[in-house]
């Protein structure tokens, strides 16, 4: 299991709620976590790469990078 | 061309924003409005169906339909 950390621009709540819908169907992650006062995705998966969820937090057509803290 | 209209939920500009993201990547889209204010997304197309444009519009997490009017 590895987790992986992104920085998300999300202004209001459906903004985190459709990042996290995204999420929700997406296959192969375990555990995951959406803050929208952090403007943080935290995610779980074992087979999943860094560089695939990534893709699929930018397909809700918001801003996000791999996180550096 | 054909014009397709959408009910889309969408609360703040950021909402907005990832939708016209969403839609200014996607190929075969001549013309496209996205309104915060009314809710709606206007699309034209020769050669994307009403479902193609509308799975497009889901995958940013927003719930969206084919709107009635």
């Amino acid at each position: 299991m590895t987790q992986y950390k992104y920085d998300v621009t999300m202004s209001c709540g459906g903004c985190s709620g459709a990042v996290t819908k995204a999420l929700a169907k997406l296959e192969g992650i375990e555990k995951f976590d959406v803050s929208l006062e952090t403007q943080k995705v935290t995610v779980e998966s074992a087979t999943l790469s860094e560089a695939e969820i990534l893709a699929a937090i930018q397909q809700t057509g918001k801003t996000a990078k791999v996180s550096e803290q």
